[in-house]
């Protein structure tokens, strides 16, 4: 089975708009196991359209559009494809529903070109919108299929997982059952190759994915039912985890400031930060967290020497002997704004994050993170590559999982 | 002129990476006056390069590759376009040569496979890469152009800049030329609103970009000269620059917190910030500016109410009658902070980023930034929309936008 992906939108030919929809899409075919060969944007276009379907179907059997179902004059998507299966569009009973509640909640009558959005082609399968006004439809004629999905991502994202799914399921015997692995602190290649045989596997397929901080393993297997799936799953994952050890830190979709904001909230362990060079990047991603109140006490970022002196007790001679950015002032900052907050836990930054500021001994990218805890301040050095930003979100992760080890034994 | 995009490769098929080489393109592209009517995504496929090509040619004057140029085996985007074209590949000494000094630094000769990038199809204008190893090329086959550009961004965005935009500019006798001003505190339908006749403008064209929390307004001229461009321009940059007034912050790449960071460092005004909802994300907005490290004295993350008494000195009867989101605090942080860091500014967040929290009266959203400057507090009260994340970047902006204003006067 074959699926290539067709986005309508002016927007995306003139750069306004990044695509995150083909990519969306793309990864939520493979971890079906439809293979898709082909990509293509057209703009707002009847005949564009029009023959972008043509070449699309000549090569594949599933053909999934995004954008154009909107009430303007320029969504032309439906109206084009229902031309090219010739089906006449008929008014949806609950799709009109649906959009007289909404407009009555705003006090607000539908009006002509909103009504045009519950208009779907005759004998389709409707896709109902739960986060936007368009609706999306199935058309499946002689096993040519076609989805239309709506342009925003935040209305594509749940349409595609809560119905085009199951649809998509429907169409094949074999189901695919997917595991997640997270793994921080080490990179992908490295991490690659602890477990490079898996790579090559056929069923389950183990398959890597490098974000911007961490790498994933996404395992899947695909077979005839769910439980068969995760039995063929269980022993790789044992393997996969046995080889990769602490690095894995979580499973799912659960980032890793959460699992640590988690384990702090459970345990009840409250904490303060103190921030040179995260400037406030790493409060901020703790607190990224819901519910978190209940255990960040205060973040200080301390930016000059008289702020770590005054707010942390950082004493002026270490700052003087050792200077800012070294191995003592992180310790005596972790300890410093545990103290002055009451916490259990302090945790302290401190680096030079360019691109100005580095020294032969001290250059650009080196950093310290200094974490108080149960009467023990541990620091760890790094050496972190790339520009500004880069090297301070690096260091702000780099700290949230030193703090997930310590908080783990 | 028709020009089109065509990514080549397996991992944007896989989703495993955003095509962000089309978007910049696209916007690249439609800068220069060149129409782009279609962009696709095919895999490291022979047989489906070359098809991608047919159609691509049969619409289309020019078509920019991006991708498949590396050393390894599925790198064959040059294979088959040379082939295409009916092309040998031949050494490009420069090439062959930048690769022998690239590797010899790193102690190592060429191999084999990284001598293949060297090579270039016959009669092509070849394109130096300074970023990474594969160059690019050109190919100009009786007014069919063909561009192959490699796939890392960070070396198609300088080689399109440097080389490829030059090469476009000498295909057409015009030139285009562009201006950017920056706004923020306006939504992007009420700006275009304000300007909408110029929206239609045929030269110069005035186009609407919509950032996260900003949006652009580029207008491009196009003509015979530099000169004659700029002389189209200067009206009606005049008359934007008229009707949208202060919401124009600035103008070219400069983001609105280098703005502001600059304001302050020319000024010598030294800041301090207290956050409680944004948590840290304001003062590392601000840190983003490099140098600021001469005014930014402190920043106090005092996300409970008792560090908002330690460490601001907020009163506790002001958080007893009012709550802690409330324009009483709010004050009561900026004028603190500023105090307490003995600095000329204090700025304040306290508000709700939910998604728990809110109230009938206190919904989430709402986001109180306070302001001390010159002994005077401001206080600004918001109703923020969206996610966790959005409200607490969205206030982030809004507070640095509101020292803006405070500043200027």
């Amino acid at each position: 089975m074959r699926c290539e992906i067709l986005c309508v939108g002016t927007e995306l030919l003139l750069g306004d708009t990044l695509n995150t929809n083909a990519q969306f899409l793309a990864k939520e075919l493979s971890f079906l196991g439809i293979g898709v060969f082909h990509q293509s944007v057209v703009g707002d276009n009847p005949q564009r359209v029009k023959e972008a379907l043509e070449i699309a179907f000549s090569r594949s059997d599933i053909v999934i559009t995004t954008g154009g179902l909107g009430p303007t004059k320029d969504d032309l998507t439906k109206e084009v494809c229902s031309q090219f299966f010739n089906k006449k569009l008929v008014l949806n009973e609950e799709a009109i529903q649906r959009l007289k509640e909404l407009f009555s909640k705003r006090g607000l009558e539908v009006s002509e070109s909103n009504a045009k959005q519950a208009y779907l082609p005759e004998g389709c399968i409707p896709l109902q919108n739960n986060n936007g006004t368009a609706p999306g439809c199935i058309i499946n004629d002689n096993n040519k299929i076609l989805i239309m999905l709506p342009g925003p991502p935040r209305e594509v994202h749940p349409m595609f997982k809560d119905d085009v799914v199951p649809y998509l399921k429907t169409l094949s015997d074999n189901i695919f059952v997917s595991k997640v692995l997270r793994v921080f602190g080490i990179g992908e290649s490295y991490a690659a190759d602890k477990i490079s045989e898996f790579l090559d596997n056929e069923n389950p397929t183990v398959a890597p994915y490098a974000k911007d901080n961490e790498v994933i393993f996404r395992i899947t297997a695909n077979s005839k039912s769910e439980q068969e799936a995760l039995k063929l799953i269980e022993p790789v994952e044992e393997e996969v985890r046995k080889r990769l050890g602490d690095y894995i830190y979580g499973e799912g979709e659960k980032t890793l400031e959460h699992v640590v904001s988690e384990l702090l909230i459970s345990r009840n362990l409250t904490i303060a930060t103190a921030e040179s060079c995260t400037g406030g990047l790493l409060a901020g991603k703790l607190i990224n967290a819901s519910g978190i109140s209940s255990v960040f006490l205060e973040g200080a970022i301390t930016y000059s020497n008289e702020a770590k002196i005054k707010r942390l007790n950082v004493r002026k001679d270490t700052l003087d002997k050792f200077g800012a950015v070294s191995e003592e002032v992180a310790r005596e900052m972790a300890e410093g704004i545990a103290k002055a907050a009451e916490a259990k836990i302090g945790v302290s930054t401190t680096g030079i994050a360019g691109p100005g500021g580095g020294t032969e001994s001290k250059p650009v990218g080196l950093v310290y993170v200094g974490i108080y805890y149960n009467n023990e301040t541990y620091v760890k050095r790094l050496n972190l590559s790339g520009n500004r930003d880069r090297i301070r979100n690096r260091a702000v992760m780099e700290a949230i999982d030193m703090l997930r080890g310590i908080l783990k034994d």
